[in-house]
C-alpha cells in the first residue's frame, strides 16, 4: 500500500494512526501542501487525486480518497483489531463522534477555505485565528458533552480500546493546540487525547515524527 | 422511531431518503432553523441533541446523530436493499463519494457558517451567495470527474441501485439549484440526479413535500 500523506493534514493523520493501529505497513509519498504554491495542484497528484485532496490510499492499483472511507475500507479488509464496535448502536456513536470532527469541525478550518476568507473578506491572520478557534471550540463543546453524558466513554472514546472516534480527536487536538485553544473546558476531550498518545501507534503518527515535517 | 427533520436540511433530507428507500416508517417531528430564532437551539431541542443540528433519529428511545452515521446504523440493522455495494472496494468508492458531498461541501455552506460571514467579515447576501457558489462548483467538478472517469458508473453513482452516494447528492443538487448554479458542466451528475427522482423513495423525500415546507 501507498498512502500519499502531508505531515500536518489531520485527516492523513486520520490514515496514519489507523494503518498503525492495525499494523499494516504503507510506503509514504509525500505531498507537500504549501510548498511549490502547493504540491497538491500539480499535474502528477492531480493524476493520483484530481479532487487535489489528502491523503489518498492506493491498494493494489487502487485509489482510495476520502480519510473515513478508507479507514471503513481497512477495517472491512483487515478486521483485527477492530476500529468499530461489534453492536450497531455503539459503531453508530462511534461514527457520529468521529464525524463531530470530520464534517463539523474540520472541512470548515481547511485551509482552502481559510484562504477564501482571507482572499475574499480581507480576514487577516488574527481574524482567521478567530475564526478557527470558534469551530473548535463548537465542536468540542458539543463533543465533551456526548463524552461525559454517555456511561459508553472509557479510556477511550468508546470504551476500553481505540475506535474511529479518537482516530479523529487525536489530530484535531493537535491542530487545536497549534492554534492555541485552552483545552481547561474539555477535560474528557484533554484526557482520552493523553491516553491514546501513550499507544506507540498515535504517538508514531503524530506531525512532528513525519519524514516531510518543516 | 422518530425523526427529528427540517425541510430544507440537507443532512435531513440524506436520511429521508434512506428511511423511504429501506420502506421504513418514522414520525417526523419539525424543528425550524428559522422560526422563533431558530428552534434548533431550544432547550427542549438540546435536550435532545446538545449539538443543536439536525437530523436526530430515536429508535427505541436511542438517540442517533449525524446523517451518515445514521445511514449506516439503518445499514446495519435494515439490510434490505443495500444502501452500499457488497464489496470493499465498491464500498469505500460509495462512501467517499458520499463525503465528498458531506465533508467537502455541505459544512462549509451551512446555515451557521454563512451567518458566521455575516457577523464578522460583513458579507453580504452577494458575496455569501459566491462563497455558495463556490464550494458547490469545487465540490461537483470533483464528482463529476470520479463519476465520469469510472466504469462503476451506471444508472445511479455506482451501479444500477441507489446508493448512500445518490443519497447524498440529490439533496446537494437541491441546494446547487436552490443557489442557481448552473449544472450545465455536470452533465454525470445531473442525469444521476434526474434518474433518482424519478424513484418515489427520493420524490417523497424532497423539501417541497414535507409538512413542515415554509
Amino acid at each position: 500500500m501507498e498512502l500519499y500523506t502531508y505531515f500536518r493534514s489531520s485527516a492523513a493523520y486520520r490514515v496514519r494512526i489507523a494503518l498503525n493501529l492495525k499494523g499494516l505497513m504503507a510506503d509514504y509519498r509525500y505531498v507537500h501542501l504549501v510548498k511549490d504554491g502547493g504540491q497538491q495542484h500539480k499535474p502528477e497528484y492531480l493524476s493520483v487525486n484530481p479532487q487535489g485532496l489528502v491523503p489518498v490510499l492506493v491498494d493494489r492499483g487502487h485509489v482510495l480518497t476520502q480519510s473515513l472511507a478508507i479507514i471503513e475500507y481497512l477495517e472491512e479488509t483487515h478486521p483485527q483489531p477492530p476500529l468499530l464496535p461489534k453492536d450497531a448502536l455503539g459503531r453508530a456513536r462511534v461514527r457520529a463522534l468521529a464525524q463531530v470532527v470530520a464534517c463539523d469541525m474540520h472541512p470548515v478550518n481547511n485551509q482552502r477555505i481559510l484562504k477564501y476568507l482571507e482572499t475574499a473578506f480581507g480576514a487577516d491572520e488574527a481574524a482567521r485565528k478567530l475564526w478557527y478557534r470558534h469551530w473548535i471550540i463548537e465542536g468540542f463543546k458539543a463533543m465533551e458533552r456526548l463524552l461525559t453524558d454517555n456511561p459508553d466513554t472509557g479510556k477511550f472514546c468508546h470504551g476500553a480500546r481505540p475506535t474511529l472516534a479518537d482516530i479523529c480527536l487525536v489530530p484535531q487536538v493537535f491542530n487545536a493546540n497549534r492554534f492555541e485553544v485552552d483545552l481547561t473546558p474539555y477535560p474528557a476531550i484533554k484526557r482520552i487525547n493523553d491516553h491514546c498518545l501513550t499507544l506507540k501507534a498515535f504517538a508514531d503518527a503524530a506531525p512532528e515524527k513525519q519524514a516531510d515535517v518543516a
